[in-house]
């Protein structure tokens, strides 16, 4: 567990896109930040008040989250000398970077003075076991997609917001950095050991309350050759009641493999379903989440309906319509 | 690559069962073995000359290999004391034990003496790429399991005999280590990176003669929640041209997993297939390996002869009938 509240460190950001985990943080958990950290020269602005450490501090804070992403690999010696003065202030400090905070001496040494952590949320921290298989109790709805990157952290959060307005208990399940910094706590699942990926999201989504719904965030896809094992662990040691279709309808190619056409709705459909009952004899595939941002409005609507008579199920664009209809089809089943 | 040839190490083996790496190495590699070093007590014999190190040393030998499981997950202090000689007689040595050679600060210092290398077969020495999908050239087969421990290695073993004896270019290519005590080679799978594991067996399986033939030993089960996701890798990062199902008749539920029930043969050809079709188009599954271990003879050829029958595909035990047939159905395809 990363210590809330945060304060996010935009550093010397070129654009607003480089502060992606920072605006996720702000757009999903704005509780979880009391302000916001500019360089000279940052470029970006999340809408969080600009704070200085000691400031920060006084605010409450107490994890400096990196919340953007570094150039060329290394910890700059400009970032170096905000992130020593945070570990001296009594920060904490959160990184979802390639490189690790861990692998930095001068970090190291100042993180001595007042004991504070460095969260490395790339790699595990925790000694999975091995999946059991066994039923738990609670509730579990799963993101699946036909390719990576196709919405399904973005789906699974809308879903989780959604369920809360509707007063159903829930809690999103982070696999993957973003995810992790912005709730402050999951399982970096691309870097768990091949043995130990499904035993990892049951130790994410333990037993709850019969009425509890975990929102598991999707990777990868059973039909991206380069990370489809990490998807079927989600699939298996999830063993979710529910799974949400996810979909970006303008690619004509799988990310990455320039040889691979994305698989139809109705192949994603029957391939996940009936990997997902090997655990979950009961589950049921039950809306499907669309990322239309490279459509014009009309023409997303008009696919939106067509997939969704084609399909029989309710199918939206969270982030143009949020996703209250997907958490009505849950509260079905 | 471990250095060959070996002398087996068969320690104080309490029975025959301990020592399977070094029975496997006997049984099909024994061109890989100069001698066997039983200690006092030694229960086992896998019908090598007994040799002492430096006997072994003098006839060529290069790397003692530990053939036999531990009690109790430690290096007993009699193990450590033949260890030590060996390395300071100028072997390398290699193990698949759970407990690592190289975590042993006595062994790490001996091995300065001659610049012996340890050899952690349970653990990848190499960074793997992630994988990239691009077709290779070549032919490779990979044995499917309705569950784990059904027979997959020794099936692929099998199954290279039998191609070698047609005069037909093969290469197995282990993905467990006991596969890579035997050959000198391989990937450990299990203990790779979940990012990695489809790049592992890409690098694994390389462009190769378009007549040759990898035989890719298989792990875990599309249907064993614990492991299915490494072997969706392995199909992914295989490619495969063609599928061997490997099956245990008389299981009543998955290895380790009580609850759950092994799927028919049916279910796992057709699973199987469409997954595999995913990166190859033109898969094909080709043939059915019974491990009829716990069936009378006459049990075992009606079983084989009904799912023959029901399935349309040759269906053998490797170990009462060798392979040919299934090599045959391999090159018609």
């Amino acid at each position: 567990m990363i210590e809330t509240p945060y304060l996010l460190f935009l550093g010397d950001a070129p654009d607003q896109l480089a502060a992606k985990v920072a605006q996720g943080i702000r757009d999903w958990r704005p509780e979880n930040a009391v302000g916001q950290f500019r360089m000279e020269g940052c470029e970006a602005d999340v809408g969080l008040r600009n704070m200085s450490l000691a400031e920060a501090r006084v605010a409450g804070a107490k994890t400096l989250v990196i919340g953007v992403a570094n150039r060329g690999g290394t910890i700059s010696a400009d970032w170096k000398e905000v992130l020593v003065e945070a570990l001296q202030l009594g920060f904490d400090l959160a990184s979802g970077l390639h490189n690790l905070l861990r692998d930095e001496p001068d970090l190291i040494a100042a993180s001595h003075v007042n004991g504070g952590t460095l969260h490395d949320v790339r790699v595990p921290n925790v000694a999975y076991p091995i999946a059991t298989g066994r039923r738990r109790r609670g509730k579990r709805v799963l993101a699946v997609g036909a390719d990576c990157s196709v919405g399904k952290m973005y789906a699974a959060l809308a879903l989780d917001d959604a369920l809360r307005e509707r007063g159903v208990a829930s809690t999103f399940r982070a696999t993957g950095q973003t995810g992790i910094l912005i709730t402050g706590s999951g399982v970096p699942l691309h870097a768990v050991i091949a043995d130990f990926m499904a035993g990892a999201v049951e130790h994410l989504t333990p037993d709850n309350d019969p009425d509890h719904w975990d929102i598991i965030e999707g990777q990868g896809s059973l039909f991206h050759v380069s990370y489809s094992g990490v998807t079927l662990a989600l699939i298996h040691g999830g063993q979710p009641d529910a799974l949400i279709l996810c979909h970006e309808p303008t690619r004509s190619h799988m990310r990455g493999l320039p040889d691979y056409r994305p698989p139809t709705m109705e192949l994603l459909r029957d391939m996940a379903l009936t990997l997902a009952r090997v655990a979950n004899p009961d589950c049921e595939v039950v809306g499907i989440s669309v990322n239309t941002q490279h459509m014009s409005e009309s023409d997303a609507m008009a696919y939106l309906e067509e997939v969704e008579e084609r399909l029989g199920l309710p199918a939206v664009d969270p982030f143009r319509q949020g996703a209250a209809r997907l958490a009505e089809a849950l509260e079905r089943i």
